[in-house]
């Protein structure tokens, strides 16, 4: 059979759903929805290896925010929108007072839809070279530090080895990945983020596996935040082929339309840097303790 | 009727087939195909206002070059297809000695597969100050001004009445102007290039219908140069439902997939960046006597 | 003699002042300061022939706002000086209610000393196709239209018939030029804005004259606003060998000494982002009313 | 006394002469000079202790190749220019077969005169990956891996740790850092690059003193590959003044003029991306057997 893929547990779950029985029930899986602030905030946990292989998801919690607001650039919504972010990121993260954390930003920075996580980067308040230097001045932050690790073709290196690397050097209490998700409906494409408290397998959305970036791998609590910015073409033909009703699909054939193309919003480069700023901003918020929006705009004029 | 639109020449006449009898006659079109340098050359003439009508498109002549060779990057294809494009840029304009050219880059650089006009402008030879200022030097060139419209939400200025203003000021004996297109089908997005003397009608291919950029607006020819750099995502996926079988199809309930979404290659940063390179070389080459390939790399270096 | 070149009034009348005898009284100029939100302003009025030979600039305003604050980066500094840049670009303008206004940035943007102009345009609201086309929503602001003019060697154009080409289309009632400049301090650089009401000559400050943007040439007033960002090298170095005690200085031979190169502040592409928004905005807070930062912000975004 | 600072060993050659003795002889340094290509080498060796405290830098070699040729654009420049200095690093490097080597850009990207570390990256064949994945194809070729370190404000990480952390995990048999230097001559400024097999310390130049990227800090073998592309404001005044006859001049007067300023070339944009390209192709060539400008060209593109 050819296998649905997706990066979104809510999405995992749905395709669980059209290909199970009715009466079947999801075991080892959890889901619950919330409002914060306004946006939809949902979580899907995995409680074990049952859950973990309905999903074709690592067991963990995987949350889900609905930023359509942010989008539609409703009054607030931004500042709302990165509060929300970052009361989800504190939940998982649980730092203590001391904790010092690296913050990565994976993907290529020079094609679009694949910029979210060094674009984020950008958005983020580098602060461990300041705490170490000037702790009078900047002693009530934690300290954070932001890698960018650039792609295969452009280093030669893995992002996993390359991120275990400084890792080890810098021995962060935890890590935070960020970066392009794939997701199987346009109508999540720019329009949520996905938290994860199970790290990242990066370049899984657009067909490029590469060695997983998680706490097996790097020694210390990693987790994802992602966004779905493509739906790869072939999967797109294939959905809507199904539900116009063409019933014998064959997917090789799908996948000779569009095999190397992918759908993105007309205003994929708005919305690209819409999101990594509310991600940075959502980062910032929960690193650091009583610092607002607008602190954050003057830190990083 | 629900319209399919498309910018290509050859599309709409394929369209036309796939919906008129098997017996009728396309009559007031002429079509050939030749080979130049390698590259497949296919030239459509609408005569009359009866192959306008079924074609949905002016009377002119419309050439479509295929540039897969170039996409693969194959030994010394880059200099082939600038000869190539060079040689029907040349039969289209009918240059004279001392005739002027005005080169206009239209759609909007920050956006990917928009960029083709504003990449194309970069990759012109900007010959007509030095003509003027040095004729010792430059006098045996051909003099070429280079205009970037610019889009209207970064100008407040229609782009056809920007261009005419300019072009009533520099009076040159023929306008070129380069753009971003839309084509029904993948396999055409990012491997074709379309010359057309009849002008332009900017943004026609992402549904923002603009003034056309034409002899009649500006008083002069205008040749257009245009790639396919997107399929509309709707487009797409009704095509798609329709091969595979789905007779009945809504096309308003299509658009509710990707009706702000199009289809891209993953490639397109690349593509966009080549393809451009070689519809400047292929300008130059057909502006300038006895420049070669070599002189434009070191002119615009 | 050899000429001693500034684009400043304020710096033509030091000159003026260290060549002339110490009983010598300045004729045909006036000159007073004040204090505006913390800000201090300096207004020179040239008044007459005797005053414009003296200064070698135009009969005409020259008004000169020091923003030391802004580059300290003190709290609000933004706020209060793009308030203050406002007042006076009113004052100039002398708008009324259906006023039209082109906006033009000059330079290149890819040399950051000379991006002024164009950072300029991309801080600047364009309204001319809102007002026109959705006049229920946008009809209480003024036509404002943004022209980025480019620099010859990549147009082909000179600047100045490029914009009177295009305000003789649009027929603004007010053009306004924005431009980096020259100054013979280094303690000037990125440290003030310059007013005048007297257009402009572009590019005078690198030594590559044009011609002349002002109401002569295009028919309609100019306000030209220009920021120093450069120090001749061979200026500053015959400035500097003449503090240090060296009277017989030939400046042919200090032009040995960096004729083609220019003395700039380390954090320039910082600074010059910071004034591009702040005489963006004080453009915007003139041209409309009733607006606020935080509106600009939000229409910019 | 005010310290005389260069990154230059010729420089530092030239001012212990100036300020020595006639008579006195500089003992642990040798020097030549040759043609290569017609570019003239220099090469300076500090022997010992002796001439390391003379010329107040590390024991090693120090090679000086002047570009003046390219940056006039010569015919043929480019290729002659990378093939003398390939052969400099050659010598320098003594590379084994089966040696793999780390490139590693220094500097910051987003300021011009800071760029050529980030920008020669770009022009490096990155091949570790390819060689390793695809033996049958890339065997011939050396495993070559790209690093660009970032800048402390951006990634609150020192580079000499950085680098050392991506060393210890690649183990490369050589590492070639590439940074901008400060030179004292206007002359040498974009005229000249400098080799030395002593490593580097990043930011000398600029003032920014950082940790040192050496054999001693990363346990193997470090080429650094400089260019002088600024001249500090303040050293420029005291030399000229110094040459203008002001006989008693107080250095620290003299950094009141221009203590954050630089003095670049107008044209520095252009000459840092020539200069850039330059070194890489240097590099290309140096690290693989058998390859030619235009086969770096094919890879590159």
């Amino acid at each position: 059979m050819w296998s649905k893929r997706t990066d979104l547990a809510v999405e995992a779950k749905e395709l669980w759903r059209e290909n199970a029985d009715k009466q079947t029930e999801l075991k080892g899986v959890k889901s619950r929805e919330k409002d914060s602030n306004g946006f939809k905030v949902t979580t899907v946990e995995i409680l074990n290896d049952e859950g973990a292989h309905a999903l074709n998801k690592p067991v963990g919690s995987y949350i889900t925010i609905e930023i359509d607001r942010l989008v539609q650039r409703e009054d607030n919504a931004f500042t709302l929108g990165a509060e929300a972010l970052s009361s989800e990121i504190s939940k998982l993260l649980k730092l203590k007072e001391s904790d010092s954390v690296l913050v990565v930003g994976l993907g290529n920075e020079a094609i679009t839809p694949d910029a979210v996580g060094p674009k984020t980067a950008k958005n983020t308040m580098v602060t461990r070279h300041l705490v170490e230097k000037m702790p009078d001045m900047f002693g009530s932050m934690r300290r954070v530090s932001v890698l960018v690790s650039g792609v295969l073709g452009t280093t030669g290196i893995e992002s996993a080895d390359f991120i275990k690397a400084v890792a080890e050097k810098l021995k962060p209490d935890h890590v935070i990945v960020v970066d392009a998700l794939a997701s199987r409906k346009l109508a999540r494409i720019c329009r949520t983020v996905q938290l994860a408290d199970t790290g990242i397998v990066p370049g899984s959305g657009v067909g490029n596996s590469r060695a997983a970036i998680n706490r097996e791998k790097l020694g210390m609590p990693v987790i994802a935040i992602g966004v779905p910015t493509v739906v790869d073409a072939a999967t797109l033909a294939a959905d809507l082929a199904e539900q116009a009703g063409a019933k014998d699909i064959n997917p090789e054939d799908m996948s000779n339309y569009g095999g190397d193309m992918i759908v993105t919003p007309k205003e994929i480069d708005t919305n690209v840097s819409d999101i990594s700023k509310l991600i940075g901003y959502g980062i910032n918020l929960a690193l650091h303790n009583n610092i607002s929006v607008e602190d954050i705009n003057m830190f990083l004029s």
